[in-house]
Parts: C-alpha cells; structure tokens; sequence
C-alpha cells in the first residue's frame, strides 16, 4: 500500500530500482490538455542521476514512453500511464551486502514487516522511484500551469552554508541548484570534500508555490499543510516539514505571527508571510512556502557498525556509486509532489 | 470533508465551538475491549479550558457521554459515539467583530472558499473540535495499553526557555506540562507577562510514542511520519513537524546520522536514535519521537490592522478571554492523534 | 467500518436499535442552502414504524434535532449532524431469544466476526439505522432540487400482484406506497393476510431518477450502476438490483436492447431506455431505473430451526411486533440512498 | 478515477484497447508467495478473443509479463506489475464511424463528460481491459487458494436456454463455458445462429464462492454483496446483480425464505441457502452464490438509428470482428473480480 498520491488527480507508482522499468499511472488529468513528452522528460532530466560531479554515478537515460492516456497529443482524461525501462542494473555490487542490513536505510525496516528482502539497491524503497513521482508532477505542473501556478524549488542550505541572494535565475546555472551563487560554490565545494571522505551531507530545500488563489485547501485531516508534509515524507530522507515561519513560530509572539491584512485594489492581502500561505488549511492568496530537511544519504563508504539477518553484528562498508548529497536532486522530486497536491485540490479534492 | 483521520480505526469529529455539541465517532475499534468513561474523561480533563492560570478563562465542563458503540461495558466493534455538549456558548463576545477577519484565524480562508461565515468564535475550524479528537484519542489509547503502548507528550520549549532535565513524571504535575519543573517555573512566568500585555506565545511540544514494535507503518504516502505529520498539521496552530534529529539534520554527515545497528539478546536495536524510530515510513523498534512546533494562539487583545468582509481596511481587537499560549493543552490532543495513527497502523491499515 | 457512503457528499450513520439515539453526519453538503428541519422530518416520516396497519407497531416519533453544519438557517459547508433519540427501547422482548440466532438475521455472523452480541433488536445491524439514511438522503435531495432532478420511488411488486397503471399521484396515498391504486388494495390485503399467519413476504422497488444530466458517473469502480447497487445492498434485506431492462437481458438480442439514438432540439434522445439510463458507468441523460428485490422480512412469529450461541440445535418464536412486508418503509430509505450517490458524482466525486 | 478495485488488496487497470498496452498493478499481495507466470497465462487464456468459433476473431496473444513485485519467484508484498502489450491494434475499421456514437456503447455518455473522443474500438471504456482484471484475478486466486477458497464461474443461460445438470468438470470443456454439456450445444447453435444474422444475445453467468469462512465482510456501505456488485458493474454490459434467491425473493414468504440454521460437528449450517452465502454484508460460512445478467454485446452488423458527434440524425452499421455473445469470456472476468472482492476482505479491509 501507500504507492497512491491524491484522490481526484492521483498518482499511482510501481517499480523497483532493480527491475526492468518505473511505471506512473496518473488517473484524473482533465482532458483535451496538450501534453508533451519533452516537457515530461525535461523534469526527469533534472532528476537523473550523472547529471553532474556532486551527484552518484549511477548512468541511467531516463527516457520516458506513454502506454495510455493520450490519443494525437491531447489528453482523454482516462488514465495517462508512463513508462521508465531501467539500464543500469547491474546488482553485483550489492552482493556483498545482500545479507546485511545498511543503517539509515529501510532494510531492516522492510524485512521485519514482510519477511523478505529484495536486496538489490533498495528495490521498491530506492529513491530510484522518485523517477515516477517527477513523471507525474511533470503532467501536474502542465495543469498547473493553465491557472497561473507556478513552483520553484531550490537548494537553501547545506550543512551551514546558508542562501542569501535568492535570484530564482541562478537555479538551474548550478549544479547544487542554489539560487546564490556565491553560496552554490561553496556548497559544491563542501559536498565534494564530504564525498572525497566517503560521506554525505543533509541539507534544507525551499519550495514556492506562485499564483496560487485563495480558498484552495480543506479544512483539518485533509488540509494543505497536511496533505503536503504528507508527501514530502513519502521520501525516507525527509526529517522536518516546516511552513512559513516553521520552526521559528515557538519563539514568537501572537503580535509578531500574525499576518496582519489589508486591501489593495480588490484583493485581499497580508503585511507578512509567517503562516506560509495557508490558514485553516486552506490557502490565502499568499505565496505557499515550506521547507524540507533532508537528511545526508545513508549510503556512505566509512565502515559502519550493522547486523545481518541471520542476527549477528556485523561491519558493513558500502562500495560503488555514491550520492553525497541528494538535495540537488531532491529539488524536482519535492516540486513534483507540491504540484501534484495542489492539483488535487485544484481539481477539487 | 477533511472530518475524518483514520482507515481502519478511524475518528469523525463534528461539531462547533458555539453549536449545541461536540460529536466524535470512533469505527473500527475492536470489540470486547472494557472502556471506562472515567478515562476518556479524564483526557478530556487535560485539554479542557479554564484548568489553570494559563489557559484561557472560557468555563466548560467537557462531560462526555457514549451514544452508540459500547454495550455493558465493553466494545461491540460497531462505531462509538461520543458527545460533549457545549456549555459556555454565550456568542455575544464575538458581536463587534463579526465581519471583521481576525488574522492569524482560518476567517478569511474559510470565507473565501465556502462564501459564509459563522462567526461564533471559529465554529468549526475552532480550537474547541480538538474535544472530539481527545475523546477519540483516549479510545486509542486504551488499545494500545493492551499492546504496550505509550504516548507521553509535553511542553519542551515556550519562547527561548528549554525543557533540559526531562522527568515524565513531572508533566502533569505543573500547569505547563513541562518536564523539567525548574523551567516550567519559568514558562508559567513568562507566559504570564505574555498575557498580561494582551499577547500570546508559542512552543514546542515532543511526542515519545515507546514500545512500538519494528515493523508498523506503510511505505511511501503511507509512511508513519507523513501519517504523523498529517494528523499534527490538522491543529491550524502547527507550523513545523519532525521526527528524530529533525530541523538539525540539515547540518550532519552521513556517518553522524546514520543509527547504527547491534543485536542485543535476540533484539535489533540501534546506537542513536536520529530516525526517531521510523526509516522508509516504517517503524525500527526505537522510540517514536517528534516534535511539533506552535505558533502563538492567534487572539491577541493588541490592535491589529484587517479587513472586513466588504473589503474594507479596518482595526480589530479581540476582547475576553484569550489563551495565552496553546502549548500545555495541546499535549493531549497531539498525544490523541498519535495514538490515532499508530492504532489504525496497529489494526492493519 | 461501513458506516460511511460517498465521498464528496458523505453520510456517515452511527447508534444503535436499542441506544439512546441515532446519528447522520453529512459531510461535503454545498453552503448557504437554505435546509428545513420540516422537510427532513417529513421524510424521516415516510420511514418510521406504525405508520399503518401493515407495518411494524414499534412506536417511535422519530423527531430530528440538528446538532452542527446550519447557522441562521444555512448550510455552512461544514458537516451537518443530525440526531434522533430513539423512544420504544424497550428489551424486554428480545431477553427470551438473546441466546438465539435468529434466521435470516445477522445474529450469527456478526457473532462470527466480532466474538460479542448486543441481542438488543438487532443493534447495529438494525433497520433502525436507516433513520439516518433518510435523514441524510433528505439533505442529499434539497441539493438535488436546485439541479432540477427527483427520485421518486414506490413499489412495484409485492406477491405475484404487479403494479400495472403507474401513476406517481397514487404512491403516497396509499399504504403500500404503490402508484396502481388497485393493486395497491390487493397487496394491503396480501400482506395483511401474511401478518395473520405470522408470516412475512418481499417484493420489488423501483427507483426512477429525473432529470439527471447526461456525463454524470465514472468509469469501472465507480461507475453509477455499481455505486448505486452497492448502496442498495447495504440493506440486509436487498437480494437482487437491476437496471433497465435488467433480468430480462439475459433474453434479448443486441438489435432489441441496443437504445438507439436520435437528436431533437439539439438534445441526444434514445428510442428505448434498456440501459436504464446508464452507459459505461456514466447517465446517458435518460432516466435512471433502478429496480430492488426485497427479501420477506426475516422476523417472523413461526417457529423456526436454529442454533444457540453455544451451539446447541434450538427452535425459536420471535414474539412482538413485526413488520410484515419491508417494502413499503424501504422506499424512502431507497430514495434516499440513490439521491446521496447522484449528489456525490453531481459535487465531483 | 474508478480504475481501482479493493483497499488491502487492490487492483489498478490502465491501457486502452488500441493502446500499446494494457496494465495491471497489483498492490498489497501477501510476501513470499510463489507466483507462477503459467496461472497468469492461464487465465488470460480463458478470457483471450478468437478461442473459439462462438468469440470475435481479434486476434491476441494477450502474453503477459511481469515488470515488479517478484524476485527469485517470490512476491515481495511490493506492487506487481503486469503488462500485456496489444498485438491487433489496426484500428481501420473505426475510420468509418469515428464520429458515430454507438447505441450501447459508453461513446456518448464519455463524449460528453470528457468532451473528447478515442474513436479507436471503445478505448479506455473497452472490454479489452478486462485483460488486467484477469491478470490481478490470477494473482487473487493463488492468495485464495493458500486460505482454501475456491471461485467457479459458468454460463447459466443463453436466451431462454437453461443449464439444469450442473457439473462443475464439464465447464472448460464446451466452448460457453456451461456445465450442462446438452445445452451447451445448444447454446454455442443459438450463439452461432445470432453470429449468422448480425446480431447477439445476452445471458446469465453464475459464480461460486466455495470455502469461504463465516465471518468475512463488512457491514452496510463495504457489506459483501455490495462490493461484489459494485464490481461486477464495472463491466459495462451487466445488467443485473443478484445472490442466493434473488430475483425470485419478492414472491417469498419469510418461513421460505429464511435459511433456518442447524450445528453439525461443531460447525453452524444451514438447511437452505436463499441468503447466498451473506447475511448483513458478512459471510455465514455457506457457498456465496451470484448471479450476473449480460446484456447483449452491443456491437452489430445490423443498421442502428443514432447521431453523431456534430449532432446530426445518421445511421450506423457496425464492421468487422463482433462478439456474438460475452457470456464465456466474461466467465473469467467475474470469477476475478469476485476473487480480488474476496481476497481484498480476506486481507482486512
């Protein structure tokens, strides 16, 4: 279970990181959409691994094919399925390990709940399934895009670098996807030095949603806070979900918080942006802003204390192809759930 | 919609802060399992108003009373219903501001999206419909009692004051339900120079959820902290959710966050717990830990600059009484959720 | 489980026979529409017992308070709770057969399942429950009537006697709540000569839905045929659900039951209406048929085989009141059921 | 949205009939179980077209493979996938009516809520994605068969021809798929005799539950016979769902109807079975016995009044390929959507 994102605009995701493909079926789309494939493969080429020298290098192509779901480029509003073949899977370098759980990762958890173990580079758990969640954001944000909504995702910190300038231009000029510049140097510096140990590193990323109106959203158990934060931590490397001023809120006053209001030529807006874009649940008119904490890859090189599944304690060093920081990587993947949850309620969730 | 948290033990709340009642229908509770009304209501004891110098004044008895679900002492498996009628429903207080939006409330939201406005004091969005989440929380509760479960929440930081020698049994023992009874002294003073100068303040609330087995939980959109963190963001007053080394992650290396793994009689257990119990959405047999983060209770007696529902630029100020920090009683309803989510994981979700 | 129908209007039913009361929640119903407590209670009034000679002598008045969802007269969007304190619940009747399975009922597998028995009448599993199907179907039919569509129900068979002369004037004012008034008398007769013996005996409703627009439905899963069926069948008592030219089918050709179609007034028509309305799970813009088998209520005064709690062979006599033809007090529950599915497709299920 | 059936166990369907592919995702499969290829194939070969003389000519291999949730034979409680890609995919023969609508077909109820049209041979609303309903079905069967339940589906009737001796081992033996190997050669000339004018016909399928324990469903809305329905409507040319004496029901007296109840070494039975099987939407432990009516194909060669999509008067007559009668395909259809039912309530819905 939990493979389904969203109700009337949903994305269902199946494969596995070893298998022979990753498969998104996106049922909900409105019809007579026009879709391009190369809109949808141009956010898997931001997801890819090989893209540049800070990420693994595992070599995929990522090509994307439609089974259904578009008839002479427009979109029937019956399911869309797409389709990702895997190249580069090659489990060897698992062998080693195949008996070994791999801390911070969701071996152990796995194999206690189902009693088996697909040991080839984290199977149906691998980050490689994210694959399927651009894919679908990509439709998300072509329908998105229709009213007005944009989304923009960045790197905004790693380790303790910290974005300051924040010029959305310089996002995508970097391999860190930083959008200041000054700091994206100093962050790739840092995660290479921290792979040249063998490491990784965490990191914060930042996601605007732009244009989004007011009144989207239901209120408690399906609210936009929730149903986002929900998503985000569909990927095992997410720590803390924050929105507005997040973590900062414990240490301030009702009168500092409280996004005072006004109206301007008809529309109804706030002095401030501590809650995020979003009251009740339900959006505001304001930017919706939040924050994901991503934790360092667990794959590192270093020597590392685990058991195996036959109970003893062992050491276990992980060879191969490394992601030092996947926050870069990250960034296409968080938009993509953004984008699908606002079309969900978009579409009137 | 957005009234229901749960699958296979799920709560419906209804209800309004100034309607005739609180309702909470609890489905898919096991049956022959003996309930007391003495221990839902002695949750509902924890989160009512008027408890202590530093909740706010409203004067609510918070009787429950079981409609349905419970024959003879014992569950039938069929759904429970709860009630608790509202008492201090007095509305006149909310006259002089009922066409203005108070900031930092779910008015305008709510507004905008359904074109109506009840405006008694929040009606459903209010605070009060975390009554019925008590209620159904005390039922959770009692089933994972049969399973060695245990939630224990509390107040771990107000303002810049920090729980630092964590002594559960001090929770309930001071009016702010902090651990450490040194900086409760503190929090209680500064919550009241808060109050005194009409304004609010926010916090941090830690939830341990112990003796959760290995194993519980969904991958991906199912996954334990998503779940969790659904269910925290439903309370409009949360502005950030993590688990285990949460926010800090952003600045540690792989091979300082990685929870380490030995076997200790038979048991998998790890060195740290920077997972806070959950890795790939499922449970690793450590401590359930996270964090909430609460923003200041948005009535404040303080001049606020707003707009009316004509659109018009106005100044608000909200009279009576207020709560000065949401935090102390937030603890049973971030407790009751908790325990929601992990009995629906527990019942086979 | 089970308590809850539909998904963007959803009524969740939860009390029992012989609990203090019976409670709707209505989620998802549209704001500021004007709901009478009147039209809901004329409704609940078409369902309740002793309403005739030929029904069940359980008094009950079966008054409707609203607890939540209507302020100042309007529907906030919130969810409307609705409750009706039961009166006659009085036990004594059923303490000689607590022990007893009684045939035809859900004595026994609910005992199966659940391992606990509320002998009270049937409990949970009573008709008695459909109160709060009326109740929320009477909602469903208020947002209905702004689209310009009408149920109407009656029974069309009781016996072998058959409506013949449908004319929609006639159901109401007759107790069989038949629309050929002489067949009417004749199945008054029927049934009150079953009654005599001790005996029950079924019959078949039908169901006609006007003025649904064509496009309303989904495809497959959730197509209107088996969405509506499945409401249908939550009545214990339902045996058969067609539609159409429904049992018949089995016997035409394709060149008789095709609907052929033809366009007047720029409006696509259709000759015949086989398909009762419906075409790949989605309104073809006729009206809807639907017909529902009833089962002889199971509650007789005959002595009957059984089995006891402790397995021990037994024969049972259910004393009291009976009713000793369903049908006529299934028709508004049946009505109410089928308008609660079109208004959840209608608000974009 | 309706691509997905069952909760615990679900079923996932995409593709379209003149798509590359048809798809199945088949989630919440108990691990380690072995699944075998072959049983797939197996059952796709019931269902495949051109089997025999009595089915359209399509030609389709209908070869099916699996793209996740089994490694090293076993599953991994993960997703599977299947996929079967369309071999006869020549829609030429559409070209003529591809702006008609086809009376019986879902042409213009899609048309007009999705204002676009996949004129190619029914698209997604074909019945060729039943391929993936048979695909997850296999995989259904082999969870059942583990529990020790069994489905047996056959032809009951074609037109007024009857099966009266019932044996199970002569099903797959006649082209109909019936159990009485008399009628059915006469069936398969009736068939034959339709197929020679251009026409078809319609009949009856019935389905057997044997081994299904007491104890098994749910109450109300998610009750047994109407999960089961609601399934069996997906299938667009259903007509009529019932179980144990269904039809036959309205003219029963409650001392007929009811199945009185009697132990038998330990084990409650019952001396009928008019209940098919269910009582208050939980199995009693008896066979689950339902019936299916199926409308004729509604593919003719024969000339049908209809309109097209400009609105115009026009006549159609239907080319190529027809299917004279569905019954025998779709014995395994229903057999498979009963065994997702069944096993999705097994799994604890």
């Amino acid at each position: 279970m939990g493979n389904t994102l969203g109700e009337k605009f949903k994305l269902t995701v199946a494969g596995e990181s070893h298998g022979p493909a990753i498969i998104a079926i996106v049922d909900g789309c409105p019809s007579n959409l026009d879709i391009k494939l190369e809109d949808i493969q141009k956010e898997l080429d931001r997801r890819k691994p090989g893209q540049s020298r800070i990420t693994t290098e595992r070599r995929e192509e990522d090509k994307v094919k439609i089974l259904s779901g578009i008839f002479e480029g427009k979109t029937l509003r019956t399911s869309i399925t797409l389709i990702v073949y895997n190249k580069a899977i090659d489990s060897n370098k698992y062998i080693p390990i195949k008996d070994k759980f791999r801390p911070g990762h969701a071996d152990y958890t796995y194999f206690t709940k189902y009693g088996i173990r697909d040991w080839r580079g984290g199977g149906f758990a691998s980050g490689r399934v994210t694959v399927a969640m651009v894919a679908g954001g990509a439709i998300a944000k072509r329908v998105l895009q229709d009213y007005g909504i944009k989304i923009i995702g960045y790197v905004k910190e790693i380790g303790n670098i910290k974005a300051e300038n924040i010029d959305y231009n310089e996002i995508e000029k970097n391999s860190v996807r930083c959008p200041d510049k000054n700091k994206a140097r100093e962050m790739e510096e840092k995660i290479l030095a921290v792979k040249a140990e063998g490491d990784s590193i965490g990191g914060l990323v930042e996601v605007v949603a732009k244009g989004v109106p007011a009144g989207l959203g239901e209120p408690r158990f399906e609210g936009l806070k929730g149903q986002l934060s929900n998503a985000f931590y569909s990927m095992g490397a997410v720590t803390c979900v924050e929105f507005g001023a997040g973590h900062k809120a414990k240490n301030m006053l009702g009168s500092e918080f409280n996004d005072q209001m006004y109206s301007e030529n008809g529309r109804i807006r706030h002095y401030t942006n501590n809650a995020g874009g979003i009251l009740g649940g339900i959006s505001n008119g304001e930017d919706i802003i939040t924050r994901v904490t991503i934790k360092p890859t667990p794959s590192i090189a270093k020597q590392q204390k685990t058991v195996d599944i036959y109970g003893n304690n062992v050491k276990i060093k992980i060879q191969g192809e490394h992601d030092p920081c996947i926050c870069p990587r990250a960034v296409p993947v968080i938009e993509s759930v953004t984008a699908i949850v606002l079309t969900d309620f978009l579409l009137q969730k």
